[in-house]
């Protein structure tokens, strides 16, 4: 029998000065990526298989030295990396990063904890439950999303999951909670904009509940939801014998920022008994200035909702905010307790343990990155990014407005800009390619009536006037450029 | 409008100095908090409300400085925290965590990219797919994993999310890729242990399937699932109407690490075409060692298999691999392709677009920390711990056996021992409480045969013989005690 500690091997073990000097070197890498981020073509320029291909086909027998690893990320694997922190990314969403999030994170990783349950490291659900709170106040959201009420914040990874949450607490609420033992017995129906975010569709299916029962209602001619369509959705279903459950709604669509009005859609729900939750997933970070609130006015008729910090508030991904009105509806669609996770704090009642609300058992220790943003930049910090970044946005579609080629497709209600070349889809495709394959800057598109839109959205860490003014030169020439 | 850059306000720049001197800051923390980690109790002594209680109750308005922040750290949430990464843990399962896993996923925070599709980081999902490649060549997994043929491997974030995604695509398969559409319109059934995770009634639950759908199949008398039994509930539903659809078997069960008989398992679902799920989360690490590899006897016949290198392979939470036999299968269940997301790269079939392998749409570049590992520890490395691990778990068992007021009380197959005081489930109890309150070591327990029962689980990455011999002498002294 070998009783030999591990790591004996030479060279193979990682004593605290290794990790002091490795941990450096991986500080500092980081410090020059984020400086010379500007210098990679925004968008990788690789094809399909280029970077596996330089890479071993087998795993290594031996220890290789840590500077071997760190010079293959540098040569090896950049130029296979889009670069999502770049000040020249325009495309999808932003996905901002910052300093006190990448070294909270770092923090939980030391740690190495898992937030299961209360009990297996206590400051990680009291300091989680804490800041979500924390976001209630600071974003003026509805009190009854406060723990200390019946409601709650939970981190998740994505709105994906946050969606998958709400969904399935809605089938469960309309099923007396029956779903989850027998199985679905009945055509269950949910709704859902046109421009919903293709998670909700995804989650009809995961659910159980099918992609079919999902209505996707009208919008009117600023890409919102149309109450009207949505109340004659629900009543054609309920005279079919079906049972409504579930509407998402968005403040801010992924296609054009477009916000759905909940001040009408909340009463549609409360009267026919729905669960409405509601999407936030970017434009949500908006509402911590007192001054865009508006995106959030009727967001007390709803049961959950859920935005990203990841996305627009300088937060590493994974972060999604996800808030219930009702925690124990939550709790009841989501929970069992097998032998082995029982303890006295569980019993007791007294203790929130997250694994009961969320998809996963395991669960890392997110509220850290979160809570260190919150305080290294303060409220008064994340205003004025926010701030910026929507002036930047008005500044771009000023310079759209103004121009002979181009046109405004969608309203501008935050930091997101749709528009066209007044050409057509083929030229509005070109154009996107063409500044794509530059590298220079980084666009995405989407389709509005049919019509192919270019997405300009801003809001990544360090962009600034300079980069978005350089990208609307570069937009307007690449138009004048021939075929 | 304004248009000065954002982070203008003193204090609240991060340069790139300003992040080099607190990312030094972190990593000396980490490295003392790993060195020192031995003097804290492994289970936090705090009551509920204690940690939150000395945090603020509002959110900052202004910045406040890194050092206080991290000073908080040690002074408010430490106390708050169990320690899984102490050498006295034994509790649950281990979570062992290394220096180039916690620098693979700070390069991952700071890249801040997002792998949801090829294109979005062509590396991220390139190195992902070769280092799953890599580990079936690593562990002797079937060749039909691999993604270079019709299979492939992908890193979700747990084995309870692997399970599901098995699960749905199970369902899938089962209904002709029906469900996703129009809802399920027929009672399926699933099976697996009456010792399987919890995680398996989960995805009962999500999936829409209901958990009283999920049979749990007898043991035999070393608590692994009984072919002839599975067999019996199969053919038993099958002539009430039931459409079978999925099977879960353990290789490695959570209370006592039993590996169910794949060999037998494998053509009972083969010949009802059934999908067959194996959820290795923690022993699956063992197979590194060609020696244990009889634990994966029969894998050729599942169609899904996952392990979960945050458990006991020196990858810190989230990673679990989840591997196929078919990925079309699990890519139909799980794909939706909206306009926004569309690309070039996408629509040439070329590209592995990993959203379509998973629950949410974001992902993390996680495959970083798990090529770090492998590298820097090399598979002699990895398999040197996993045997000394394995060695320790036989030295502490020969002990039990060896006391006259001890029994082993399940089979010991690899790292986890499951024993019991002789005396009952009154004296286990009281043995159990009174170790994880004095924070010298932290256990826990299951139920084996309505018994309760302690389990001594090994896989620290710092773990060594004095620590297991000082285990073992508290617990024979507290059998000692009187109430």
């Amino acid at each position: 029998m070998d009783l030999e500690p591990i790591y004996a091997g030479e060279g193979q073990n990682v004593t605290p000065d290794d990790f002091r000097k490795h941990g450096r070197q991986v500080v500092d890498w980081i410090a020059d990526y984020l400086e010379n981020v500007e210098k990679y073509p925004v968008l990788s320029q690789v094809e399909s298989g280029d970077i596996r291909r330089r890479l071993p086909a087998s795993p290594p027998l031996h220890n290789e030295p840590f500077d071997k690893m760190l010079a293959d990320v540098n040569e090896i694997l950049l130029p296979g990396i889009t670069h999502w922190q770049s000040p020249n990314f325009f495309a999808y969403y932003p996905s901002n990063n910052s300093g006190p999030s990448i070294l909270g994170d770092l923090i939980a990783s030391g740690l190495g904890i898992q937030g299961m349950l209360w009990s297996t490291s206590p400051a990680c659900t009291e300091l989680e439950t804490l800041v979500l709170d924390w976001l209630v106040e600071a974003m003026g959201l509805p009190g009854s999303f406060r723990s200390t009420g019946a409601g709650g914040g939970v981190i998740q990874d994505s709105a994906s999951s946050a969606s998958l949450c709400a969904l399935l607490a809605a089938r469960e609420r309309a099923t007396g909670f029956q779903s989850n033992r027998t199985g679905i017995d009945r055509p269950l129906t949910a709704y859902a904009s046109s421009q919903a975010h293709s998670s909700i569709e995804k989650a009809m299916m995961i659910s159980g509940l099918g992609a079919d029962n999902l209505r996707l209602i009208e919008l009117d001619d600023q890409f919102r939801m149309r109450p009207d369509a949505l109340q004659a959705a629900i009543e054609s279903d309920l005279a079919a014998g079906k049972t409504p459950c579930f509407v998402c709604a968005a403040v801010g669509t992924t296609s054009t920022g477009a916000v759905d009005p909940l001040p009408e859609i909340g009463p549609i729900c409360r009267k026919h008994g729905l669960w409405l939750h509601v999407d936030g997933a970017m434009a949500g970070t908006a509402a911590i200035c007192p001054e865009f609130r508006t995106i959030l006015q009727g967001l007390e008729w709803a049961d959950s909702y859920c935005f990203n910090p990841h996305k627009w508030m300088l937060v590493n991904f994974d972060c999604d905010c996800f808030f219930v009105a009702d925690r124990t509806s939550l709790i009841k669609t989501l929970s069992i307790l097998p032998e082995y996770l029982k303890n006295k704090a569980t019993e007791s009642g007294a203790v929130i343990d997250y694994r009961d609300w969320q998809i996963p058992l395991g669960r890392r220790f997110r509220s850290l990155k979160l809570w260190f943003v919150l305080r290294y930049f303060g409220l008064d910090g994340l205003r004025s990014m926010v701030r910026y970044h929507v002036s930047l946005a008005r500044q771009f579609a000023s310079w759209v407005e103004a121009s002979d080629d181009f046109e405004i497709a969608a309203p501008v209600v935050l930091n997101l800009v749709c528009f066209r070349h007044r050409g057509g889809d083929e030229v509005n495709q070109r154009i996107m390619d063409r500044l794509n394959q530059s590298g220079e800057l980084y666009l995405t598109h989407t389709k509005l009536d049919g019509r192919l839109t270019l997405r300009m959205s801003i809001g990544q860490t360090n962009t600034e006037l300079s980069h978005v003014q350089r990208a609307w030169d570069r937009i307007a020439s690449a138009a004048h450029q021939g075929n």
